[in-house]
């Protein structure tokens, strides 16, 4: 069976001279992984970082699909209400692995709405028949303020046009013991799933959080599940080349100690470009620390930038050329496209030299391209390949970025699981709002 | 009337410390940059920055209003086939300016593909109904590989499907003089639609290239242009603080030069996350340069991020607050949006602080607060206020990056107008596809 594999020649000095890594210094590094690799076993063991266990919850994807059963019954929009790692999962695995074009799907529409925009969510709801639509209302703590007001609009909307069969219509995920608006669905009877207890936002997308959507739209979380699995086989492995997790934390790491403080995320894929943007928030949130773990003041935490190939050729790959020598580029390379689609022979001798090539081919030839220009101008890349877009290497490919960034934040010496940054604006908004004073 | 405004005392040392600007050397920054304004003034009246003039093409508009008028009455889907400057203006033309769900909007519906991922071509070919299609094939060089690719394509299955009456179909934006696209249009009988001479790509977004598609989408391109040309006026000004392109530039130089290598660009608005994009490509693609115009390599250019609020307060802010001192944010406020969207009354105590607000209210809320968060935390940001969503205002937005797009050039002393970047990547495509042979 292929397996996600990475090539990360063209990050060393023989491939890219003096802005490239040594192989020396990534092998002494790599015992300091595999360091980090024990501690994260034994944490584990402890039965902390919960989110490495999700992979085997066979009795909460047994319960996600009997609700998944009965809403397709009915439903024919599912929306889902959430914000940050409540949302940037879902819409990772909707968009990696569902037909861009609805033609020929059989599933309900998928939306997942991570904001408040209120032109965005008034169109929304004008567009929705609230008799064939359920809502999946996604928040660990319960309080989130954008979910808690969406949550609010659609439940009057619901009781206006429902009246007492509204409840039927709300799925909650929340905390399974804390947060106000776990309570509340209790008290009105919604069903209810639940993320596992120390499972944070961006490390939550194979909970509840991410499979109740991925299975109404269509996708195997069986096999989902079975790709993390095992790509948690292959992220215990000591050795670096055989596991790409600690390989990822080990390149990244090196090249922002050496002042290359971006780190662009570039899928040769359209289907992937929302992984690009869940692991943007799983990089930045998880790295991105005022405070080491001894208390030390480092502010830390690479950049992490989405972009998109070969669409971004035409928009970033000049700075990415010739810029400054402060960035390094991560490619995902799906090998095999579910279509080919050939391009015609063409009467026009200018255009002949695209005759018999197919776009998957032409894909592959821009990317090659703009991996071998890079690396002449001296620009350090890696490459993932990724077998195909299925559920099973989809799977694999979010758990080992999960892994790969826990492993960095331990080489970091930091907390990759809180958010402390957050809060401050949080009070603000509350101030602003009245919510101390109780009025306005 | 309502204006464009800028807020920018968050850049400054009385607002976030040691991290921001002084006035005074704004103000010393201010005197070069109204030589630079000087100089593009000189060079526009000499015939150069063409781009300068599109909001005054009303023949071209008038040609634009009647082809949109003929294909609306049998069109249902409008592609565009381009990609970099061919489609990201289209994108965010249509993102910031059509109503986000289709529910009771009369237009066609717009796809811009600027991709040749062959999943997305493929799915999208299958879900058009081809005798209810146009296609407007965007290439300034009429060789853009990408782009030909997919006119290929297309080409071929509108003559399977329609026969001899498939040019109709077709609609090319290209060089007036220059091009294989521009030739093969001209004998094949397609309407022809002409960038004019001198305006790349990146800054044609007022040209034909934005302008068709905006038009059929049903966006007034009249108040597009006059929006533009009320900013070409205000871009004129030599007071930085009656000129926002020149104070967007100069706060954007200084900060560069001060170790802020990262620009994010984040808009308080679905609808303007595509502006963002389009930024990103504008910003990086003109300014990411080796060599300054004296020929001396500096390897220079500011890396721009597109984020959005308040979604991203869930995913970057955590790194905006607490990482590295190498950002700053330009915030985009929209100051009245289409709907409020009234937050109602809830029987739960712990979310009465949220009754009587409305989404537009909450979001106005949570910007407020997290620019007081970063402000506090040492963070220089500036926001820019849109007085609300309609051509007019996003024609001057568009009008107002791009002059400040080409003074940053002159202050970084670099071409804003070439990418010769990025022609190494198309050579070793071209190599590995076999053009140079001839075959393959």
């Amino acid at each position: 069976m292929k397996m996600l594999r990475t090539d990360f020649k063209n990050m060393l000095r023989d491939s890219v001279g003096r802005h490239g890594l040594s192989p020396a210094e990534l092998q002494r590094l790599g015992r300091r992984a595999e360091r980090c690799l024990a501690e994260l076993k034994e944490e584990r063991a402890k039965g902390r970082c919960p989110f490495l266990n999700l992979p085997y919850q066979k009795e909460t994807a047994g319960e996600i699909k009997r609700i998944d059963r009965e809403l397709r019954s009915w439903v024919k929009d599912f929306v889902v209400l959430g914000i940050g790692g409540s949302a940037l999962g879902n819409i990772a695995l909707h968009q990696a692995l569902n037909p861009p074009y609805i033609g020929g799907h059989e599933s309900p529409r998928i939306h997942v709405i991570d904001t408040i925009d209120p032109d965005l969510f008034d169109g929304l709801l004008k567009s929705l028949d609230l008799r064939h639509t359920a809502f999946n209302v996604i928040s660990k703590s319960g309080t989130t303020v954008e979910t808690v007001a969406q949550f609010l609009i659609v439940r009057e909307r619901l009781k206006d046009s429902l009246g007492s069969t509204y409840p039927r219509h709300i799925i909650t995920t929340t905390d399974p013991e804390d947060g106000d608006l776990r309570r509340l669905a209790e008290r009105e009877g919604y069903r209810r799933l639940f993320i596992p207890k120390g499972v944070g936002g961006r490390y939550s997308v194979l909970s509840p959080v991410g499979l109740l959507s991925a299975a109404v739209s269509g996708i195997n979380i069986d096999e989902l599940l079975a790709g993390a699995a095992g790509m948690d086989k292959r992220c215990q492995k000591e050795a670096m080349e055989e596991n790409p997790a600690m390989l990822g934390a080990c390149l990244q790491y090196l090249s922002y100690k050496r002042g290359r403080h971006i780190t662009v995320i570039m899928p040769y894929s359209s289907a992937l470009e929302a992984v690009g943007e869940w692991f943007c928030q799983l990089w930045a949130e998880s790295l991105g620390k005022k405070s080491s773990l001894k208390g030390k003041v480092i502010h830390c935490g690479p950049t992490p930038v989405r972009a998109v190939g070969p669409t971004d050729q035409h928009s970033q790959l000049q700075l990415y050329m010739e810029g400054p020598f402060d960035k390094i580029i991560t490619f995902v390379a799906v090998e095999r496209f579910k279509a080919q689609v050939e391009i015609p022979q063409s009467p026009e001798a200018n255009f002949q030299y695209l005759s018999g090539h197919t776009l998957a081919g032409l894909m592959a030839a821009e990317r090659r391209g703009t991996e071998l220009a890079l690396a002449e101008a001296g620009r350090p890349s890696y490459t993932i390949y990724l077998p195909e877009l299925s559920a099973f290497y989809v799977g694999g490919l979010l758990y080992m970025f999960q892994v790969q960034t826990a492993l960095a934040g331990k080489l970091f010496g930091i907390n990759p699981f809180d958010q402390p940054g957050v809060e401050a604006g949080k009070a603000h908004t509350s101030t602003l709002l009245g919510k101390d004073k109780g009025t306005l």
